[in-house]
């Protein structure tokens, strides 16, 4: 058996106690974990320390070293989290959809853990708390493995989760760290489908990508967002400029932010101007097909086809002008990763049209796509937003680290 | 681009119009695979006919032969199966758990298809069409990769099949086979990533681990079934017997057969012999542990290890005697295949403990495992039993072929 095995091993033993333990047990223990953290921050800020040294002296970016820095206050952030799940429902043991049939039996569908959840994760240390309590909530253990450059905070982390599980009463296998943060790690992670149920990458689209074409366990695609807003000849401009913007600006690393925006013809000449107006302040930049241009003036540069497909995760926005809602659809489905699309308009006709026929997690009217996520839509915290039609699809929160069993009780029936 | 990435191109595109079709334009198409099957089963019967001689020829066994050949009675029988599919309810286009937050944002989640659903199956041509309608039903379109034994059977169903969705008013690509029976097709198909959804193996255990393993589409394992039922001490034993019997013989081809039997020591005394003598009719082969054949005497052979894991699919079960409830579990876990498990007992605690504990997609107590099934749990037909936690798990009937998409309808609403 490898060391990777071993602990998959152990983490499917522990899941196996933590499938039924009761919520005030799963909540203690989220307690303990919460109160740790605060308690031993020291412990953490010095762990982190030492990763931020080796990556000062690897010549790490300062907006990367930015994401991997801990600080009392993150810690703060990080302990208030976890309280948070703590006042989250226990999706667990709830019975859904039970019936009598004919014969008497009754069949229920039980809510129970997937089981055992591996998250393959890169520089930001808070998430190994995040996912580690979401899952640990919704009954599931958790393979966590980060990245090379957070290890030691990583490592820090994770033993005070695992020494507050103990203080519960639950197995400390509840939660454990990849030791080793090689390449070949993450691919033995990848194939472990004898013990995980699972994985959950979370990070950029070089990771999402890599991990879905190489993993042999189920995977939950999360997080790629070219998020496009189409702007109809039946919007009102107004409310079309103040969405756009949004959408653009109001956080442009998310993945729910926009990337594109689309405007019809009959309106283009007066919608982006003011757009542009209104962008300003920001000084976002434009890549405009040919009609976009001659609108903008210098304001834009010209978009090579690689813009269409772009997630900038900056102060960059594509701009194209369609002539139909037909062609607006198209391309939101042709160029979209099927997280967040919207449509603005005052037609009925256009704003249902744009709604059966976008195929992507969320679909919105007259609204930013910014609201793509689990606290927005009242999910509670999330672990992510798939973007894949299997199992769970958009923000996801405790229930979607569910499956269920069907439960039957019988009186002798045979068949 | 290959034959298949055209196909798969093909039943993406027909994907798109299907998945807003309404429910009465798929019933006309339904009601137009149905009849045109009764109107061409002579063409059906010519085709399977060629199947069945290359099958003699090659001197396939008569059971094989059984599963592959058709007869009008049976082409009755698969068109009776498509007008119940058209008596379903159509579950695309519902909008589930709807709610309006405090900002006045409506989201629901809608009901929508997955897209292009693969099936891999054997020499049964009737799944040709059983999984091809219940597809269609769901808004989904079908590409389907049948064993090389039949393929002329399946050539003319599928031909009939897609002059007949055009007659409706639908693209003939919502249900194509693949033209090449070799194994580099099944597997091109197994990572037809770009245009597959989802691939449904259907068939024998080494089909369904062949594709889980080599696999990099989203698969849905099912139909593997190592079930077991444990007499508990506080078990009626005269219910036990029959329970048993039902489970092991009222059909031990199919996977919800019961495999192997767990007895409580203190009842396997008075239930073994009497289990043995309700079997002895179909001439049940017993194969079990020292104890077990200490009480069934020359009516059991020892067990090896390798029966504990054995799907029989026939007149054969495994026995063995425990001392505790516990035991009961821990062997269902290890052994099963997360089928379904059965617990016959009076004891409320005994039920619960089993029900809590026992890892599969169907638990029982007090009733045969043989009630796994769609029909059976009013999901009206059934594309597979799910032996997975993801997605779907248990009998998947219609709503375990879809996804949904958040619609989100705003008026004007920023973050």
């Amino acid at each position: 058996m490898t060391a990777l095995q071993q602990q998959g091993k152990a983490a499917k033993e522990a899941a196996r106690i933590l499938a039924t333990a009761s919520e005030s047990r799963k909540n203690q223990a989220l307690e303990a974990i919460a109160a740790a953290l605060l308690a031993r921050s020291g412990e953490i800020l010095a762990a982190n320390a030492a990763d931020l040294e080796r990556a000062r002296a690897n010549g790490m970016s300062l907006s990367l070293q930015d994401r991997l820095a801990l600080t009392e206050d993150r810690i703060r952030g990080i302990a208030k989290g976890v309280r948070e799940v703590i006042a989250l429902p226990d999706p667990i043991g709830e019975t859904v959809r039970e019936t009598v049939r004919p014969n008497g039996l009754r069949i229920g569908r039980r809510r129970v853990p997937l089981g055992v959840i591996g998250i393959i994760y890169e520089a930001r240390p808070n998430v190994t708390v995040d996912a580690a309590v979401l899952c640990l909530k919704s009954g599931n253990t958790t393979i966590l493995r980060g990245g090379k450059e957070a290890f030691s905070s990583n490592q820090a982390l994770t033993e005070i989760m695992r020494q507050a599980l103990e203080s519960a009463g639950l197995p400390a296998d509840c939660v454990s760290l990849v030791q080793d943060t090689s390449r070949e790690s993450a691919n033995e992670l990848m194939n472990l489908t004898e013990y995980l149920d699972v994985l959950i990458p979370r990070g950029g689209r070089g990771l999402i990508r890599a991990v879905s074409s190489n993993a042999r366990v189920p995977v939950i695609r999360t997080g790629e967002g070219v998020c496009h807003t189409y702007i109809d000849k039946a919007a009102d401009l107004d409310m079309a400029v103040e969405i756009a913007y949004n959408a653009k600006c109001s956080r442009p690393s998310v993945c729910n932010a926009m990337e594109c925006v689309l405007v019809h013809s009959a309106v283009a000449g007066a919608f982006l101007p003011a757009m542009a107006e209104r962008m300003a302040e920001k000084n976002v930049e434009f890549r405009g097909d040919e009609r976009a241009c001659a609108i903008l003036g210098d304001k834009a540069a010209a978009a090579s086809e690689a813009d269409w497909d772009s997630e900038y995760g900056d102060y960059i926005l594509a701009v194209k002008v369609v002539d139909t809602l037909e062609e607006a659809i198209d391309f939101c489905n042709a160029h979209g990763t099927g997280h967040s699309e919207a449509i603005v308009s005052d037609s009925y006709t256009a704003g249902q049209k744009f709604v059966d026929e976008v195929d992507a997690a969320a679909v919105y009217v007259n609204a930013s796509t910014r609201f793509t996520d689990g606290g927005e839509f009242g999910l509670g915290a999330e672990i992510g937003i798939s973007t894949q039609k299997m199992h769970a699809r958009g923000p996801m929160g405790l229930e979607e680290l569910t499956s269920t069993k069907f439960v039957v009780m019988g009186s002798g029936q045979v068949r």
